[in-house]
């Protein structure tokens, strides 16, 4: 998937008859973002994106199967960064580093399969598979910091499963009110991502 | 309004013959926190409470009054803060290290209504009365980052608006997971707000 297909929805909503299982989805998850996943029925699916449902089952077997696939594009873009030479390679603290660049990055060019991810609590089974892949994420992050610990390259008072929520909720919160400008190819601004990867790894306050 | 009476909603629900609007208030931001004030009837709330919605309207006017009085707890919580003595005096970034550790205990001793203000979006004139308020506080907070810069106490390339808005996130991330632990008096983790202040203040990594 592009950069631009990963932010388009709600900007560009495909013509009826263009619709593929990749402008669907974007239909579907910015839905599911106004609406909340339980507040939303395939009538307000069919509704917003112009076509029927039948139309709809043509495409997927069921609300649940569009959530999976939405969600799954924001797991599948976290994970990949753990994968990554910079993520894999080095010292622990400087891959922590790298990974906090690139999920903010990652948060931005998929803000709202993200977002949506962000707000799944675990009512349905794809729910709950969600939020395991999520802890599973949580874990390898988890770990890094713990290695950064054993080489001690953490201040030393750091509690490393505190830290790693801190972390994630700081980058998490980006998602609140990060709002791509215009039209550019890629929606990362750098400036967010350098502040806070400055804050979080060097903290606010200068030190003389 | 006490410690206890912060954080009893849903651990303890008043009986039915000793209804107060406290009382009743703790039981409506549990019902808002779970189904979404939208999402939330007075048929709801008659359930929840176990009483009649017109012993309800003993009370209150309406569901709107709830969620005014609900989001005012957070609100007076949170910008009490701001007038403590060492919210006022010291240095800047110090008195900024006082507000943080004093926002984070805030948000841990009346978790469930600072929850509920930070899920406000803006539909009534409710929620744009508590969103401008929630911009008045974050407004103060960023007045207090510009100066602690122009006293030099920042690192030089730190952004004040996205600093602010980093440093709340964090924050504000601490209602997403902590819930206290049975039934302390005051249900602050101090462990938590020390993480808080020296994750966003000192950074994680150890510089040497």
């Amino acid at each position: 998937m592009t950069a631009r297909g990963d932010r388009s929805a709600g900007t560009a909503r495909a013509q009826r008859d263009t619709y593929t299982p990749q402008t669907l989805l974007e239909v579907a998850v910015e839905v599911f973002n106004e609406r909340g996943y339980d507040g939303t029925s395939m009538e307000h699916l069919s509704r917003a994106a112009g076509i029927s449902k039948s139309s709809i089952y043509h495409h997927v077997r069921s609300k649940e199967e569009l959530l999976r696939r939405a969600v799954s594009h924001a797991l599948d873009g976290l994970a990949a960064v753990l994968d990554e030479p910079g993520a894999r390679q080095g010292r622990a603290i400087d891959r922590l580093e790298y990974v906090t660049r690139r999920t903010t990055a990652v948060l931005m060019r998929r803000l709202p399969y993200v977002t949506l991810l962000l707000r799944v609590r675990g009512n349905t089974d794809t729910e709950r598979w969600a939020l395991a892949r999520r802890r599973e994420f949580d874990q390898r992050v988890a770990a890094l910091l713990r290695q950064a610990a054993a080489e001690g390259d953490l201040r030393p008072e750091v509690d490393v499963r505190l830290a790693a929520r801190l972390l994630f909720g700081m980058i998490n919160s980006v998602a609140e009110w990060y709002r791509p400008q215009g039209e550019q190819d890629d929606p990362v601004d750098e400036a967010v991502v350098e502040a806070v990867v400055s804050t979080a790894f060097a903290g606010l306050r200068l030190h003389r």
